[in-house]
């Protein structure tokens, strides 16, 4: 196989911050990718429609010529059903973060319990719930102890649509047969790396991201489902992108800047795995059908000729820098 | 309680490193330790009867006006039994590093099987083996899947003094009650801290180490351990200093550098558990027992005065950097 042309590949979790990191980022996705899930989690988080429109609009001026759909989410917070009403044409999901749980998610949910009440109000309108699924324990099982959390919202809302953002466990891939309403998204990194790759050699904070690379038996099982296209998951890179003196530094951000180059390295994997055949149905097709999205027609040719990653997008350090990839993108059409 | 004398207190793992590192670090150390166990693995390691008199000779010139007693290791190799009886009057035992495994031990030993017939000789002389104990397996489980190995040595030489070096986990502790021959030291930092310190929160490059630190109950049972101290069980800081662009960097070295604050934090944690009266045992007393040693005299007052840790060392970025501690020195006689 020396060529794969996908057709309108999709990110279910993108962060495009705002500002010069936006117009940095924003258009490296919508370039290669069809369309994408648009995390709500700035300072302050876009927890209201003026704000998610007003977002959204600045988002098209950073991709601009490029043609991308960016499905835009709330923050969630307690919306009354009249809030909900009047966003739910301009939104894909709204995304619950536990308080504190990860980066720009201080004004988070601090009870579940408490939020139960906006659930049933999304369950009513088929409002899709978003979720970064960890709990405040030890680092290694957040998202092996918020699992439980998980049933209990599936079980008590039966049609809500729930998505258990970047999956990082055996566990959770196997949570999602049990549940009819739970779907997922998992990340670039977390079909490749493990904990060791973080902090097994040298510790390597461009590879530090919420949550954390788990076991290699996690790895293993999330590379499996997506080299499977299991058809309750899909692509979200997560791709987070924070300037090299915030990850290069005592107290270094967690996120891994991935959008960029995340198809040659999907191409090489699948290939690596004899999977290519099912690289559509998990980059794009999957999604289509779990979102109810259409997105707008673009064919991305890969071929295996050798890329070499750079060391950086602006002051952003890229997965993979300064790697060669065997694959890069030929076409885009 | 508002004022600790220790006697003599000694710090049985440091890197005291070479050249300008040396003569930054080893001073810090040498002021208010008695005496400590210098680690061999430099580059090149030190691995002959004159490389170890000349280092010493250098380590003496670091530390002058102070009084320390520096005890001195090789790094393993195959030394036959001559070298082993021209070294034993100037070691307190030999360093044993799996290749590979931590800083500066890539001439370390590939295959266990064949350091046996060294570990007879050292059995034979009555030289203790320092190991550092971890599988080059996934970096939570090193230190466990090594414990195997700690067993079988234990067994095959029961004559052989083995001191499992910086141990991180509650199962080596539980591992010193089974066998007479095995004894421990343990850090500072892994009394202290989980991997949730280190990649809980924002990724914290200046507690990362080798071992890494584990969870939460692996750091409880050598609190315990230590706050009872634990008649197999010695302090030794694996004080490890590197500058901060080798830290705060891509690739960020292993090592937490504690030596110059251990004793007051040392201090602060004892006090805060009401273990005060066996922190004498913890810090020299168990360590002049296991290893047959005699330090110079020296008194080490800490009196409940705030301290604030400073930045810096030079280039070197300390533990508890800018926090203020309840204990500090007052008095070193």
């Amino acid at each position: 196989m020396s060529s794969i042309t996908l057709t309108s590949p999709l990110d279910m979790h993108i962060h495009f911050r705002e500002g010069d990191m936006m117009n940095l980022v924003a258009p490296l996705s919508a370039e290669s990718f069809a369309g994408g899930v648009i995390m709500p989690n700035l300072v302050p988080p876009v927890d209201n429609l003026d704000r998610l429109l007003a977002y959204k609009t600045a988002v098209f001026q950073a991709i601009s010529p490029h043609t991308f759909d960016p499905y835009m989410t709330l923050f969630f917070r307690d919306y009354s059903e009249a809030e909900l009403e009047a966003a739910k044409p301009h939104i894909i999901g709204i995304k619950l973060y536990p308080a504190g749980i990860t980066t720009n998610s201080e004004g988070g949910v601090a009870s579940l319990k408490d939020a139960e009440q906006v659930m049933a109000r999304m369950e009513a309108l088929n409002i899709p719930l978003l979720v970064h699924g960890e709990t405040d324990g030890f680092v290694m099982d957040r998202e092996a102890e918020f699992l439980t959390t998980y049933e209990s919202i599936a079980k008590k809302f039966p049609n809500l649509k729930i998505v258990m953002e970047h999956i990082t466990t055996k566990k959770a891939v196997s949570l999602l047969d049990q549940f009819e309403n739970l779907h997922a998204t998992v990340t670039l990194q977390h079909l490749i790396i493990t904990l060791d790759d973080v902090a097994g050699g040298l510790l390597n904070p461009h590879l530090f991201c919420k949550p954390i690379a788990k076991r290699p038996e996690d790895r293993d099982a999330l590379l499996e489902a997506a080299l499977n296209a299991h058809p309750k998951l899909s692509f979200g890179s997560d791709s987070a992108p924070h300037p090299i003196h915030k990850k290069e530094a005592a107290g270094c951000a967690a996120g891994v800047f991935t959008a960029p180059i995340a198809l040659p390295v999907l191409a090489e994997l699948f290939e690596q795995h004899e999977a290519v055949n099912n690289l559509q149905a998990f980059i794009s097709d999957n999604a289509q059908r779990i979102y109810g999205v259409t997105p707008p027609q673009k064919e991305v040719t890969l071929t295996k000729t050798p890329y070499t990653v750079p060391q950086s997008y602006g002051n952003v350090v890229p997965f993979k820098a300064n790697e060669t990839l065997n694959w890069s993108i030929s076409n885009i059409a």
